[in-house]
């Protein structure tokens, strides 16, 4: 086992691994080598090793992973032996998709309050759910003892929203509205960012030959996403 | 100017500095020091330095950086200084606030798009465009020269659909879907996981002390998040 903090990009990864290991135990499997789980992760086994010996053992050299062991071991390193209660802040569209989106409870999440600005919205009932006013935030994210946040509201209005999450108890917060937030320390923020997203690929899309749909920049956009793990893919098969 | 292909975690920041000096230059400032756009960022102005070292000099010693240049600069590095069309498929209640969400078109990215499997949806008119079948995306994604896709599909349809976008030309994909998407080399992939980002956040809950909302471990979380540039965050103010 390694000492010392995980580092958050290690932390980061291993969500990643729980949902293809996840996969793996849906399709019937009992063990995986560290070789094919990093090929259906596109990144190198020895990254995959190193990165879970920051929690000790996993694995015996040349019999693989026990997918279910590892998978329990994942959770209890992630704190997802348990389900979290979550207060979404916006009811607009992007809201509204996240408030129906499915992905949540088997993951580990169950979104319990949702605050809205629009008298339109509030006291609509979604999933059982009352929506209220925002200006209820800070006293039922305390009374429902709430740690995690999602915020989807526009840009302008992020930061006085965290501001109430953070009152109010929360400790962690994925921001979909495009600014950084500034919180106090001990509270981690991720951002959802899809703008981020698609002008950090732009990048690697040069105009000229992508307009002609010429193919010859292939080798030279491989040799730079080799050198990035989360670009990174193995090839189609 | 340092020698050799960028790393991508290098050109993953650069439009958040892009989104940040926008912002300044809204707020009407003409030049800004290293040290205040780390602070707004939540990285340090080393960091800042060292990254935009890679395409050249910026900004001169004790005089700060140029706002307006250092976002043509950007512009330009990131291929920005242009509008891409982007195709979007699925039409669910996910694929519809991306197609409402107003920040692509002020950002560089004009959906043109949209394809959709469901009945309901297909011939249904967004924007201006009609939602097509998902069989029409090789085809009109060759015709319009589209190179940036955005899948918002269930996860298990989400690999046909990459090959389909992949095969009408596009190089750079959104995924929306929580699966790892097996594409060529010289396709970019990012995803967008609000699962995952979730999961790496509890790592960082220790559920007791949580719990009972006590504060103690604030400075362990704190020291944790200084090794980690994405989660450390200035303290409010």
């Amino acid at each position: 086992m390694r000492n010392g903090p995980v580092p958050d990009i290690v932390v980061r990864r291993l969500p990643l691994y729980l949902r293809t290991l996840r996969q793996l135990q849906r399709e019937g499997h009992r063990t995986i080598s560290s070789e094919e789980l990093a090929q259906l992760l596109g990144v190198t086994a020895a990254q995959i090793r190193r990165d879970l010996s920051y929690f000790g053992r996993f694995g015996k050299q040349g019999y693989g992973y026990a997918v279910a062991a590892l998978i329990h071991e994942l959770e209890v390193i992630l704190h997802l032996d348990r389900l979290w209660n979550v207060a979404l802040v916006g009811y607009g569209k992007l809201g509204q998709a996240i408030a129906h989106y499915g992905e949540f409870e088997p993951n580990g999440f169950r979104i319990t309050a949702i605050f809205a600005k629009s008298p339109e919205h509030i006291g609509q009932i979604v999933n059982g759910i009352v929506v209220l006013p925002e200006t209820e935030i800070d006293r039922v994210v305390r009374e429902q003892g709430i740690r995690i946040g999602i915020i989807a509201v526009p840009p302008d209005a992020a930061q006085e929203v965290a501001d109430k999450l953070v009152a109010g108890g929360v400790r962690a917060i994925l921001n979909y509205a495009p600014t950084v937030l500034h919180v106090p320390p001990g509270i981690t923020v991720r951002e959802i960012d899809p703008i981020s997203a698609l002008q950090s690929m732009t990048f690697y899309l040069h105009d000229r030959h992508d307009a002609s749909g010429n193919g010859q920049d292939e080798q030279s956009f491989a040799d730079i996403m080799e050198r990035s793990p989360v670009g990174k893919r193995p090839a189609a098969h």
